[in-house]
């Protein structure tokens, strides 16, 4: 039996500054466009921003990431990124994601981000609090 | 006698991949700010999107800006980017902005961006159409 | 049996405008600096830079990759990317890599990005043609 | 009367990420090449690197900065840039700046930028020490 997490959406307005010389949204910030969809949940969603972990003392680090990049998106557009975490780790979180074109829900990219959460003093993983675990276990 | 012509906002939420070491949005992202408000108000408030000025064989590029940097900007903040045109020219406009941190609209920064219109082709300065001269005038 | 390519090594300074709010190097830019490598070795290591393709109605596009982010790159260090071909099939090429930090060449990022050519007009995956397969069979 | 300082030359590769959808340079990407020879001509020709500066307690903070758009930069281009402390006041240097395409040596953007030292702890502008200003005075 494995748990299935809540999907959670996060829609990202392409800005010019974000288009390439292919004139599509440059491949490496689509991980902008996650990360920053990652800020938005944590606070919205899980009801934990990154500035209370920063203050319990606690960072976040992606440790690995993928990316299937499978139809571009353009200026103009809006990206919407979905994102859930898929596993629970003691010390870290997968959370897979889907970033759809808002205009006609087509996947554009989609991958995993490793998560690990670390003790910010020592910059070494920690283990999550059952706290925690439990405000992202929805 | 001088005209005022008419001022327009557009909202700009500020990403996680905007913030430098000195967890400010970094200088060189609020000329961006500017670019995307600019693109926003072209088409939502002129009345005419870079994709219908590229249509018509135009463009338009930044030969000059100045920007006076009165305090920063931080993740979870979002922008308000207020721009004017100050003065029209034979081929291009100058437009006067302030970027203001939405939660208390204090200026974070000011300045203005001397825009060109160019021929696509020929990649020189071209004169601004007497139609998109009007569309600018409000 | 299987062929071993060509390891080749390109070194990128670190900017400050790739540092992010933890003082490291933002982990997106690391893609940067795997695409800046191997638009220098595609010229450099194998004899047809990216405007010979182009010229020749091809590009190259990246399909997925996948970094493991093992140690961070600070300001003042500087990068050597080191890239590889791992296969070559009829469309495309897995290019692995790892960037080491100069000083001490201990391992920061490694991984694999996954190419497809592209034929420029349709935007779809093309053959490889024989004289390119050559070049890059070193 | 009026003291002139020393100029120094900092080449800065352009890397793929930094062209925009006109195949140029992007032009808050000059911004950030000035940002960058800064850092290296503060460590390399002043003997005073930022890191220095912050373990003192100082910062640098850019005031304002004025760009000039002359000639575009593309990829494959070197961009030299060139800077000279113009006025050094009691809180702050003003820098003007060239970068010119190392291949020809013609100016591509030119401007200043308006630097003030600040106290890291207050935020606020610090008055130069007279050790920093002899290493400024070049």
């Amino acid at each position: 039996m494995s748990i299935i997490y809540s999907k959670f959406e996060t829609e990202i307005l392409v800005r010019p500054d974000d288009i390439d010389m292919n004139e599509h949204v440059h491949n490496s910030k689509y991980f902008d466009y996650v990360l920053a969809a990652r800020y938005d949940q944590m606070k919205r969603c899980y009801g934990m921003s990154m500035e209370e972990f920063i203050e319990r003392g606690f960072g976040w680090v992606v440790s690995a990431c993928r990316l299937n990049f499978k139809r571009p998106l353009k200026l103009g557009d809006t990206a919407i990124v979905r994102a859930r975490i898929q596993t629970i780790k003691s010390n870290g979180v997968d959370v897979v994601f889907e970033i759809v074109k808002k205009e006609n829900k087509k996947i554009c990219v989609d991958g995993i981000f490793e998560y690990t959460m670390i003790n910010l003093q020592t910059q070494r993983a920690a283990t999550i609090p059952d706290d925690i675990l439990k405000k992202y276990s929805v």
